[in-house]
């Protein structure tokens, strides 16, 4: 029903669309990503949609149903990469959609609803500085300052033009009545298990803390070490109590993840005691309660450090807090009926990553599979994905749009 | 016999030569730096002194001895600062010499041998990146590959021009008996122990060891806790452990510090599992035999955390090695009889930062004495030596120069 080969084409056809010897970037708003939204769009049209850029800059291809008015399938996800790191992250998802449609024409079917092939805008932190731009906007969930904010001499609103969108959005869709996404896993769980697909069950909850460590500069060869209050060392031992914090909380049940991702110390100077550490946490959870538990016993650790060291340690502040969303369960038993009808093993696993159907979800039932990648590794060139597994997922797709389309 | 308001008058006038609103600013080679040696050269000519800038940009006074050929007793500091910090550090030394010069001048006393004070040149890190310019080129142990560091457009060797100083330097002066230094203490323990001097034993060694941890870089959010090579995690156990074992050895017989002084993670980005981290450690050991211990140990240290961890820790690297210097016996007594004449109350201690005395206790019998400085603090703006502190440090110095000169 779907077509290996096809698929395998599109992956290679947008991997070519790269800056040169920097594989694979194709970030939003460049030239070169207006150059693989041509393709697709091509690729749409050839597929027989109708293509349109909608007001948020989303690439979108349209398959009219039988006209009952019952709305709207949506299936897709995002074209753009971060830098060097990107064959699959995005591209499989919009790929796969596009096959799902183009099985549908091949057969000649006519869906109860119209299907929407869509390429979000700029899911990856762009040259703005933020992500999900295409679908938060279809959400209705883009902050309006955000088009004041610039990379370079452009302003996200001139960048919105730039793609075909226009800066004022008429607010959310409501006409769409489920969102299905293919991406890849962006982890080790499937590979690791033998597993084809993960049928998400929510994305979790992305936290930013951040911890600001405040000892005293003092000079490192004079000052005895009794007498010291050296930011470093009692950051590390905050370090230390947030991975034990992490590793304790992901083993209960639901995703946890805790990881102090930047780390900047000062004065930096060989000869000086450490004055002042910043850290930033990312904190994922599935579930509120792991993410208040964890913000419970950090500030105890913070306390206890603080107290034995000496040094003044400000109150963890939550810098940004985007709660876990679930997926629903409408779609994510369309989606486990469509693995078991084309015989794919799979489990049920929760997002740590953000997705573009975490917005879909606040306006349409939304659901997501992942497909394996090697070694869970993604944002980098070596990002691999099998062909045999990516065309399984579109199958897996396809399935369960035809059972909702049912429904 | 030394005049305290002389002291204060000539302490506040080089501070007065700084950075407009950033005191205090008179970094070696820049205009400042030049008009603090105009000021300085001013006051040796009124003490009476015969000036001159020597081969390696030192700038020296000169009061002739009886003419009985034993040699030079030479006194003195550097007047150059770090940014932001030298109101006392290094110049305390030069006007306490100078008045030294200038009491036997008043007193019409002439010594058996010729009296030199001296301002080393660049005894701070200068813009070129290296310490102790001046000191290391009379010791002939300035590395001649040196000449060619650049501050922007400008080289080493163009900058000694500019000074006054030539590049093709003669080799190490032969004829100096003794060196006597005054500094301020750059550490707590003369204030915390209510004492006026410090008498230096020895200047500790200084090591800085390089310690690269590799781990692997994955996605924060859906790598699982049990799956990661954390790089911050298993360098933060080694920044305890570094913590632990420098309280360790500081505990025992002779000065001992380790300080993790830079600290570098990659990729630094908030979602993304920490691949990298670059340590640098500063140790300060006394005794040779300490710094032994402290490397093996901290090579165990290494070798259980690269285990416990799966991270990579490569054996730490040893980027410089400048190895602790004794005071010479003769000047140590002739200092501490300087302290029972003047009253001045006194231990022995060893200087745990580096001084223009180590380079110089290679070409002549060395001694240093500290003076208190509030809360240990130095190369900072708020750094202070009270007046009185260094008057009594001026008279100690006269005092121990008498003495060396009657040997
Ligand atoms: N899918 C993905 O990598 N999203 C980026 C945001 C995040 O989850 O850190
Ligand atoms: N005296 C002083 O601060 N020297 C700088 C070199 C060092 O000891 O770190």
């Amino acid at each position: 029903l779907v077509d290996a080969e096809r698929i395998a084409a599109d992956i290679d056809a947008l991997a070519a669309i790269t800056e040169p010897g920097r594989p694979y970037t194709r970030r939003a708003f460049t030239p070169l990503f207006l150059e693989g939204r041509a393709y697709l769009e091509k690729r749409f049209k050839s597929a027989g949609l109708e293509t349109r850029i909608d007001e948020n800059g989303n690439l979108i291809g349209r398959r009219p149903g039988n006209g009952s008015g019952r709305g709207v399938l949506m299936l897709g996800s995002h074209s753009d990469t971060v830098p060097e790191g990107g064959r699959f992250d995005g591209i499989a998802g919009v790929i796969a959609a596009l096959e799902v449609a183009r099985s549908l024409a091949d057969q000649g079917i006519t869906l109860n609803h119209d299907l929407e092939i869509v390429d979000f805008l700029a899911e990856e932190v762009s040259i703005f500085g933020v992500s999900c731009i295409g679908s938060r906007g279809m959400a209705n969930m883009r902050p309006p300052e955000w088009l004041e904010r610039r990379a370079g001499d452009l302003t996200l609103e001139e960048g919105l033009g730039m793609v075909g969108g226009s800066p004022h959005a008429s607010g959310a869709r409501n006409d769409i009545r489920a969102f299905l996404e293919l991406h890849i896993e962006q982890g080790p769980v499937l590979e690791a298990d033998h597993l084809d697909i993960g049928v998400v069950t929510a994305i979790a909850g992305i936290t930013r803390i951040e911890i600001i460590v405040t000892g005293r500069a003092d000079h490192a060869g004079t000052t005895p070490m009794t007498r010291r209050l050296d930011a470093l060392t009692a950051a590390a031992r905050l370090v230390i109590a947030i991975h034990h914090l992490g590793q304790e909380l992901a083993a209960t049940a639901g995703h946890f993840a805790a990881t102090v991702g930047e780390f900047e110390m000062e004065p930096n100077a060989a000869n000086v005691v450490p004055s002042r550490v910043r850290m930033l946490l990312d904190v994922r959870a599935e579930h509120r309660r792991d993410l208040d538990q964890f913000r419970t016993l950090l500030g105890q650790a913070v306390e206890v450090v603080g107290q034995e060291t000496g040094v003044t340690i400000a109150a963890p502040k939550v810098i940004s807090d985007n709660p876990a969303t679930p997926m629903h369960g409408e779609v994510i038993e369309a989606l486990e009926a469509g693995c078991q009808a084309t015989g794919a093993s799979h489990r049920r696993m929760a997002s740590g990553a953000g997705h573009d159907a975490a917005f879909m979800a606040r306006i349409s039932k939304a659901g997501m599979i992942f497909i394996a990648c090697a070694g869970g590794r993604s944002h980098t060139p070596e990002e691999w994905a099998e062909n045999a597994d990516l065309t399984l997922g579109a199958a897996v797709l396809r399935d369960a749009v035809c059972r909702l389309d049912d429904q």
